[in-house]
C-alpha cells in the first residue's frame, strides 16, 4: 500500500478530470476535496471516488461543463440546478451564495438539484464557519438506497448525512459534525467484505430481515440493508433528510428508480452576530468545549475528542508521511491516468 | 393507577396554575400541552411536571406573568426575552413569530432566552407544520446536565432535543419527530429505578466511568451519567445543539453553575412554497411515506410506522378512555390542587 505524497495525488486527480474536459478550476477544486478527504480519514470519500467519477463522465451522467443556474432567488433564499454537474462544484457555488445572503440578511437557505456526488459535507459547513457563520447541511441520495427504515428489512433510505460546523476565532473551525443517518457508512461494510472479516452486530440485517454479523449477506440476492444510527431516531431524522434535502431541492426522495447518483442538498447559514456580540459568542463555545473536556474519562477511553479533531489529527499525520492508497484503489486511479496521457 | 378523563385533568391542571397567579389564557395553554404530552403517551413531559412547575412558581423561578419582549427583529429573525415566563407560553409565542415571518419570507429563526421548561419541541413544530411550514427545533437545558460527553464519564450536556415536523395536506402533519440526544431520556431510566429493574446495557455508565445496567448506580454519588444516541453522532449532535440553541440564544451552554431549569431554544421555519408547487410537495411526501412503508418487515417487527404516527395512536386510545396517572403523580396533583382550593 503506496504512501503518496499530497501534491501528487492532488496533480493526477486535477488531470484525469481535465482530461475528460473538465475546466482546469473546477478539476482542481474537485481534486483539492477528493484528497482533503483522505486528509481527513475519510477514505471513502476520496481518491477511491475517481473510477466511478471517470465511469460518470463517460456516460455522460456527470457534465463537465455544467451550465449551473440560479433557478430562484430572493435575499435569503437560493435554489440552484446543477446542470449534472460535479457536486462538489455546484456545492461549492451553492454554499458561496449561501455565505453571501446569510452574510446580508443574518438567516439563508440554498438547496441544490441535479447535482452529482458532493462529497464530505463538512467541507461545505466549515466553509461558512470559516466566514464566521454557522453552518448546516442535510444530503439525500434518491436513488442510492442501502438503508431500512425502522421496523423494515429493504433499502428505502439513503445513508443521509447531515452536518452543522461552527466557528471559532479568526476563521478557524471550533466544532464540526458530519454523520451519516445510518450506523455505518456502505464504505465501512465493504472493507469488512473484502477482507472477509464479520461486522459487529447492530449494523445489518440480512435479505431475510434478520439481524447479521455477515457482510456477505448484505452483498447478495435479496440485499441486506443498513440498520439506523440510534435506532428510530436516525430513521426519523434520515426521513426528515429525505424531505429537507430530497423535497425542497427539487431533487426528489427515496426512489426505486435507477439512474445516475444524485445528491439534494439543504444548506442553511446562520449569522451568530444578529444574536449575540462575536467576542461573547467565541467566548461561550470555548468555555463550553473546556466544560466538556473537562469530564472524567470513560473506562477505555483515552480522551475526549470535540467533533473536527480527529479529523485535523490525521491531516496532520497524513500532509508530512503521504495518503496511503490500497494496491487496487492505486492501480484503478494509474488506469484511469494512463487513459487520459497522464503521468501517475 | 386512575385513568383520568382529558377534560377533568386539564381543568384541574389550568386551575392549579390560575391559582398561582398565572392568567387564564396561559395557564389553559400550559395545562393543555402537558396533558397532550400525556395523551400522545409521553408521560415524562405531561402532568408529573405539574409539582415541579409549582415549586418554581412558589419559588419565584417561574413567572407567572411575564413580560415576554422581543429584544431584537428582522424580517426573518426575532430575539424573544421570555422573562422567566412558562416555557410553554414563550414558546407559544416564539412559534407564531416564526411562523408569521416565515409566511412572509420563506424562511425565519427566532431564538428564545429566560424561559423555563419548553416541555415538548413537537408541539412547537406541529403548529408551523399545521400552518404549512417545516418546522424545526434545537433546545439545551445548561443547568439540566445527565449526558455524557462521548469518551467521558461525567455529566456535560443535557439530553439536548431535536425536532422537525412536515406539512401535509389540509393543515394535517405527514411527519413528527421529535428525539433527546441521549440514548434514553432520563425520566425512562427513573421508572426503571422506582420499579428496582435493571436497564439495557448501552444506556448509562456509573460514576466511575463503567458501563453499567444498574440505575440505582445513575442516583448515587459520584453520579453515573447516559450515553449519547448512536454513540459520537448523538454527541456531535448534542454538542451542535448547545451552540444552536444556547449559545445563539443567550441562554449559554451547558455548565457546572445551579440553578432553576431554563431551555435555551431556536427554531427555524421554512416554507416549502418558495421552493415547489404545494401539490408537488404534497405528493413527493406521500410517495416517500408508501414506498417506506412498502418494505419487508424486519424479524420480530409488526409494522412499519412513520415518525408521529405512535403518538396519534396513542392520543386516540387515550382521549376515549381517560389518561393513567400513577397513584404517586395523582396523590401528588392532587396536593397541588388542595393547595390552591381546586376541587380533584
Amino acid at each position: 500500500m503506496p504512501d503518496i505524497d499530497v501534491d501528487t495525488l492532488t496533480r493526477i486527480t486535477r488531470e484525469i478530470f481535465t482530461g475528460w474536459g473538465t475546466p482546469e478550476d473546477d478539476a482542481a477544486w474537485v481534486a483539492a476535496l477528493l484528497v482533503r478527504a483522505n486528509l481527513r480519514g475519510h477514505d471513502s470519500h476520496g481518491v477511491i471516488r475517481i473510477p466511478s467519477y471517470v465511469r460518470s463522465l463517460k456516460a455522460g451522467d456527470t457534465n463537465p461543463k455544467p451550465a449551473i443556474r440560479v433557478e430562484y432567488e430572493t435575499p435569503l433564499i437560493a435554489r440552484i440546478d446543477g446542470d449534472r454537474g460535479f457536486g462538489q462544484v455546484v456545492a461549492r457555488q451553492g454554499i458561496g451564495v449561501a455565505i453571501e445572503k446569510a452574510k446580508a440578511q443574518g438567516l439563508s437557505a440554498v438547496t441544490l438539484r441535479r447535482a452529482n456526488h458532493v462529497g464530505r459535507l463538512a467541507d461545505y459547513a466549515e466553509m461558512a464557519a470559516g466566514q464566521g457563520l454557522l453552518g448546516m447541511l442535510w444530503v439525500n441520495a434518491p436513488m442510492a438506497l442501502n438503508v431500512a427504515p425502522w421496523g423494515g428489512a429493504g433499502r428505502r433510505l439513503g445513508t443521509n448525512p447531515h452536518a452543522v460546523a461552527v466557528p471559532g476565532p479568526d476563521g478557524s473551525i471550533a466544532i464540526s459534525h458530519d454523520f451519516a443517518t445510518s450506523v455505518w457508512a456502505e464504505g465501512k461494510l465493504r472493507v469488512k467484505f473484502n477482507r472477509g472479516e464479520p461486522c459487529p452486530p447492530g449494523i445489518m440485517l440480512n435479505g431475510a430481515g434478520q439481524p447479521s454479523t455477515d457482510p456477505r449477506e448484505y452483498y447478495t440476492d435479496p440485499p441486506g440493508s443498513l440498520l439506523t444510527a440510534g435506532e428510530h431516531k436516525g430513521y426519523g431524522l434520515s426521513l426528515a433528510i429525505e424531505v429537507l434535502a430530497g423535497v425542497l431541492s427539487g431533487t426528489g426522495a427515496a426512489t426505486p428508480e435507477r439512474g445516475p447518483l444524485r445528491n439534494g442538498t439543504l444548506m442553511i447559514c446562520l449569522d451568530p452576530d444578529r444574536f449575540l456580540p462575536r467576542e461573547a459568542f467565541n467566548a461561550e463555545v470555548a468555555r463550553l468545549l473546556g466544560f466538556v473536556r473537562s469530564a472524567p474519562l470513560a473506562a477505555g477511553a483515552k480522551e475526549i475528542l470535540v467533533p473536527g479533531e480527529p479529523e485535523a489529527r490525521t491531516e496532520r499525520e497524513r500532509r508530512r508521511r503521504g495518503i496511503p492508497v490500497e494496491d487496487e484503489t492505486w492501480r484503478q486511479i494509474r488506469e484511469c491516468a494512463a487513459e487520459v496521457g497522464v503521468a501517475a
